[in-house]
């Protein structure tokens, strides 16, 4: 490709209108198009790494033994209803009407529609077991779009679906997807860190994402630096720090008079926070639960979410607390009325102080089974930076990422909910058991270039850059050198390094600065004075200073930097 | 692939829902399964036909210099509404509206957006050619979805579009693209004639589609089969034979009671009907024009309805009629009042015969020019077959086809309606020349399958089949022969020949009848009785019988029997 002909248009300076390194750099490279808020064009050097990471992606699922398909895009609405996430998708998924006012919906994911594709075609365990992926557009309506290609209203997805007879089928399955997620990452250039985490609307049992690491992601991940311990905050566990055991003292009320939070209560008695219960009323789905924790951890509403099977769920307002009598700032674990859910970190061998649900008053000496009768007790405590790893004597770390990938073992979620049964060995309809699987391309793109930009632009791993070289022809008003530089491109196309010539009347210094903006991994600079001795200048994107190298040896150099770089 | 392992099942009974073979075929086959009314999902194998389709249309378009992008598909209606398209596509153009009430298109195709993207790229005529391309799914509520992947609601399409700065770059263009889809077709294995064409909705000037013929096929063609003159029918010219020149008659009126067809006019007054004018009231967005044809002729209604520039043409009911005092079945073209519109067919110096607006009457003698006062003449009349060549002495033949590609000089509609200029050479802005260009992709699976298939089912061209080589495996119970099968089916894999081994345990005659349904070009049987003689039968999926070959020569034998393959 001549960057005569190129389409798109490189820009001096760095767009205002975007954030993120990706997006800016994107943006000035001429390599996406705003199409409407949250939806881009791919336009051609944009266009060329993603076929090249949509190739990566397909040779690792077709070597895992998954099989290619291309599903539709334009779904009856009825087949989301009948799974129920219609209702969980809410307005995150775009709807509309035919013209004979028949609802349809644009996917956000396909586990509706492939577990209504595959109940056609199975009968038997006979058919069993099989992948079947895709690579397509999906929507969701995102209510705060950001950061170009991280976070979208339309994105290029990868996304597949296993099908098992039995449970050993599915993990096996889930093991070949992970492995094969792992190549895939791997040969794409980006580093990422495979972390447990939670289901979410897509349901199911366990999963796992494929993080890649940048400061920039929206997510918060708690990994150990000792083991291989990473979840993500949503999911984490950590290992509490428990007190030894008292002796049982005598509950007693104490006037706190304005102590309404943990700090001031903790400071006006002089007991430690870690001997305080912090209390706070929920309502799920309409019903009022009292959830507490030991005063110096937070809750984790995912894992509270999760566990309670809400729909909807929000701390009670002072209208609904009043309406239970319930004393804000003031909430006790005490009580015979309401659902009343503990974390695991209170322990019954420990007098602890908590609200009395009287204003004004905290109870201390509070015990676990004496005082408090929980309806449940479990993980439901927020992870975070510095706390003790669940699996060594590690402390955990915080880091901010960008999901990637996220591998879910579904079950028989949607088989059983849409009727997709096989026939087992004994000739009984039993439901399928699946995974489901998803990988972001688009934000492998936006990821790689958050994980490896420079000051100077974007730093392509060579396997997903759009042209592995670029040959900068300067004084092109010179018919030699131009002739000697397309000579040189001609060249190393032809033995298969895919090269891109900057022939452009322009000066060197915008040569030279679009060439790193674009991030192609090795430049060759052919200028009068190099050429009349019978030399070009090489370099690799990542290195200050290039090399003059004999003109004979251009294309063994360039292969030579070429199999070096990353 | 092993069709043991491969998602798709064959039925054994043609489906009773399809009427188009590709269809049945399709359905029957496992390729295809339906999502919603005219929107399908692509199984493996049919997908793997489509990726080989999509390779070919990538290449010849990269070889014509065309650069490959990804449009977003979520667009703002807005732009739509700009170019007055929003209105043109009516209830065909699916829309919806996002969480905020903002309201987005999904594209039938994409003149707006591709324009709305260049705009912001090109500044002057240095940026000009260029030719932008992508492979992407389209979107059209078509009011009648039928025929499988011949006319749904749901396609992928590749879809071009050309940048120019004069008319002549544009013709180069399109003769470039004319090109590029000549080689495709080819490539694809199927048949297509080039045919002057109707541009409809998306505007501009010249256009040409490519036709597959086929007895099942929606479109009517035109053609000379002496010269190389083809036409869609709704654009299709005709020599029109003409009369003597006639000394002029007086005009008079003649009682012709009940005589409203110009069958009866011609028989009751022994008249040739190609003397004979047949006249019509047309509503052409509110206004009542008449539109007078010889009367052995018919109005060709899309012809006039691109010259009226009407976004709606009807023939005028009863209502109308009477409103105007137009007396139905003895329509005038002498009148004052009204547009009047005549057919080239209507020569001077003929004395004709024509309806006298008066119930019961006509006239005779009606003379163009001293009678006939037309506001406008030119050809609005359809072409059929038997009627005489325009170009040569040939007699013009009627064939069915499908529409697989269309090509379009656009000009400067798009450019002109959505500012999208360039500087030219003396630094005017001026708005940019453009050519767009579509293929049907799926159309050319279901084509290539119209145009080849038999009675047992598909015969896929070798260059667009899903597998190149099928390995049927019979006596499957025997270890030696599963071994001998699974070697040639290695073997002809690891040597660039995609081949897929029929390894089921069922019977011979099953998989004998899957092997001609899925089409596969070269079929090679492994039995007990040919392996005793280390032997195998080989045959093309078109012959009637195969051809013992000793093992040693299976992947000779194989390669020499697809390169003679069409």
């Amino acid at each position: 490709m001549k960057m005569s002909q190129l389409f798109g248009r490189t820009l001096r300076d760095r767009p205002s209108e975007a954030d993120l390194i990706s997006h800016v750099l994107l943006l000035q490279a001429g390599m996406i198009h705003q199409v409407s808020t949250g939806v881009y064009s791919y336009l051609p050097l944009a266009w060329k790494s993603i076929k090249k990471i949509e190739a990566i992606i397909r040779e690792e699922m077709d070597l895992a033994g998954a099989q290619e398909v291309k599903l539709g895009i334009l779904q009856n609405r009825e087949i989301w209803k009948q799974s129920g996430r219609d209702e969980i998708y809410g307005p995150d998924m775009l709807r509309l009407k035919d013209r004979r006012e028949r609802e349809l919906a644009l996917p956000p994911t396909n586990e509706e529609l492939i577990t209504e594709t595959v109940k056609t075609v199975v009968q038997s365990y006979n058919d069993l077991p099989f992948i079947l992926y895709q690579i397509q557009t999906k929507f969701r309506d995102e209510p705060r779009p950001r950061g170009g290609l991280i976070r979208v209203r339309e994105f290029d997805m990868m996304d597949a679906y296993s099908f098992d007879a039995d449970e050993d089928g599915l993990d096996l399955n889930y093991q070949k997807m992970i492995s094969a997620y792992t190549k895939s990452f791997e040969r794409c250039g980006i580093k990422t860190v495979i972390v447990d985490a939670d289901s979410g609307a897509i349901g199911g049992k366990d999963s796992k994402e494929f993080i890649l690491l940048a400061d920039s992601g929206e997510d918060t991940i708690i990994m150990c630096p000792k083991c291989d311990y990473a979840a993500n905050d949503e999911k984490a566990s950590f290992e509490i720090l428990r007190h030894q055991p008292e002796p049982a003292q005598t509950l007693e009320s104490i006037h706190t008079p304005n102590q309404t939070s943990i700090e001031d209560v903790s400071n006006f008695l002089n007991i430690s926070q870690q001997k305080t219960i912090k209390t706070i009323a929920y309502m799920s789905d309409n019903e009022i639960i009292l959830v507490s924790i030991r005063g110096d951890l937070e809750i984790n509403e995912v894992k509270l979410k999760n566990f309670l099977k809400s729909k909807e769920l929000s701390i009670a307002d002072d209208e609904q607390l009043k309406k239970y009598n319930l004393i804000k700032g003031f909430l006790s674990p005490i009580n015979k009325d309401f659902k009343t859910i503990i974390d695991h970190s209170i322990t019954p061998e420990t007098n602890y102080c908590a609200g009395a649900n009287e204003y004004g008053y905290h109870h201390i000496n509070v015990l676990l089974g004496r005082d408090i009768m929980p309806d449940s007790q479990l993980d439901i405590a927020l992870a975070k930076e510095g706390f003790k790893c669940i699996k060594c004597p590690g402390n955990l770390v915080s880091k901010r990422g960008i999901e990637i990938g996220h591998v879910f073992k579904l079950g028989t979620t949607y088989s059983t909910s849409m009727n997709a049964n096989f026939l087992n060995h004994e000739g009984n309809p039993t439901p399928i058991i699946m995974g489901c699987y998803g990988i972001g391309v688009g934000r492998i793109l936006a990821g790689s270039i958050e994980q490896h930009a420079d000051e100077k632009g974007i730093v392509f791993p060579k396997n997903i850059a759009p042209y592995q070289a670029i040959v900068v022809s300067l004084n092109t008003d010179k018919k030699e050198i131009k002739e000697a530089a397309l000579k040189i491109y001609d060249h190393l196309n032809s033995n298969g390094i895919e090269t891109i010539i900057d022939d452009r009347n322009t000066s060197a210094g915008v040569k030279f600065n679009d060439a790193d903006l674009l991030g192609v991994p090795i430049r060759i600079v052919v200028s009068s004075r190099n050429i009349s001795k019978d030399s070009v200048e090489i370099k690799i994107r990542t290195a200050n200073d290039g090399e003059l190298i004999h003109l004979d040896t251009v294309l063994q150099k360039t292969s030579q930097l070429l199999s070096e770089y990353k």
